[in-house]
């Protein structure tokens, strides 16, 4: 990658991958930008300008090939890399993220799952036995994952980072209460359910103000 | 509210809500912004900035009241709203969601669950009996929810949203696939956990890419 990508295209990307891709299962061949960024609600020259980031992909009077661009998007993302990826944390958050994600589409292969309950430990979610939290750094050494999904409670978060970190764990896609800092060595990517309601409300809020000033 | 206040300080302020409610159950009292800056992973001047927007709260030499900048936080938010607040889809996803989340908390009240399984019409969670997806429109109509928690497969939430539209429901926290678009009277936050994933890939292959690079 020769050029420094903007967070806030990187952002988007997932967004018009996502689009793109139920185009294509529409049976969809070939989108303007001016339509593209119609329902993706971003202009038609931010969506020019956002691709040209990456040699652009677009020709003049014919628009985007829905296919090309599709796959040159997950090229790009990296979405055919199966980075080995476990998860920590297999109450009903962590079960749910395993049952209803896709991670061989989005770049992952989920190769192991562990908890501390003994009720949980031995038994299998989508195939992949629940393993004992104890037996966490053998198989990190035995399996070199680079990517662990955090659901477990906050109060032990930073205590099993720092032990995943120091096995070699590279990336984390965090969905509890407690922040994951990103650093030199480590990138991070923060679910946070909290926080999502917590700008609706502000948002709800916002709205119901303005209402009441025009009424 | 007084002056418009941007998206990005919007998306802080519940970041700092959470940090200073770790704070606070851990007994501390004031910080300066300097410590909450580092914390936060944010500029010392861009934490004065935001809370600046809300007429600021610091005092120069002391720094600020955790106690007093939680509660005012939470008050810019809405979070003592208690919007009314139903759930559509209680597969594995929406059933977690209510199990880890404290809604109360973070300005609504859930007062319905609403699904289409009969295997999972009637039973409770959390003190709250699914309904009949068909029962939704009568329900609404009976008890005007604020905000409607899409967790529903993809192919529905087009039809789902529309009709919770014309029922009056004016907010949308969106957990599925398909995206929700904001428009004049609606507000929505996304939550697309396959967008994470993506992104988490990409800076995984952006790193090692720089990591190459340095070799």
């Amino acid at each position: 990658m020769e050029k420094q990508v903007s967070q806030s295209v990187i952002n988007r990307l997932p967004r018009y991958y996502r689009y793109l891709g139920e185009l294509l299962s529409n049976g969809i061949e070939r989108i303007s930008s001016k339509d593209l960024s119609e329902k993706m609600n971003v202009t038609a020259s931010q969506i020019r300008q956002d691709l040209n980031c990456f040699g652009g992909f677009g020709q003049q009077g014919y628009g985007y090939n829905v296919e090309y661009l599709y796959n040159e998007i997950a090229a790009i993302l990296g979405l055919n890399s199966h980075y080995k990826a476990i998860l920590i944390g297999a109450g009903n958050m962590g079960q749910a993220l395993i049952q209803n994600t896709n991670f061989e589409k989005r770049g992952f292969s989920l190769i192991g799952v562990f908890d501390n309950d003994p009720q949980k430990i031995g038994k299998e979610i989508k195939g992949i036995k629940i393993s004992d939290i104890t037996d966490v750094e053998q198989f990190i050494k035995d399996n070199h994952p680079t990517m662990a999904i955090i659901s477990t409670p906050r109060t032990v978060v930073n205590q099993i980072v720092h032990k995943l970190k120091d096995c070699g764990v590279r990336a984390f896609l965090n969905f509890s209460y407690a922040e994951i800092a990103n650093s030199e060595n480590v990138v991070v990517e923060n679910i946070h359910l909290s926080d999502s309601l917590m700008r609706l409300c502000y948002k709800i809020s916002a709205k119901n103000a303005e209402t009441t000033k025009k009424d």
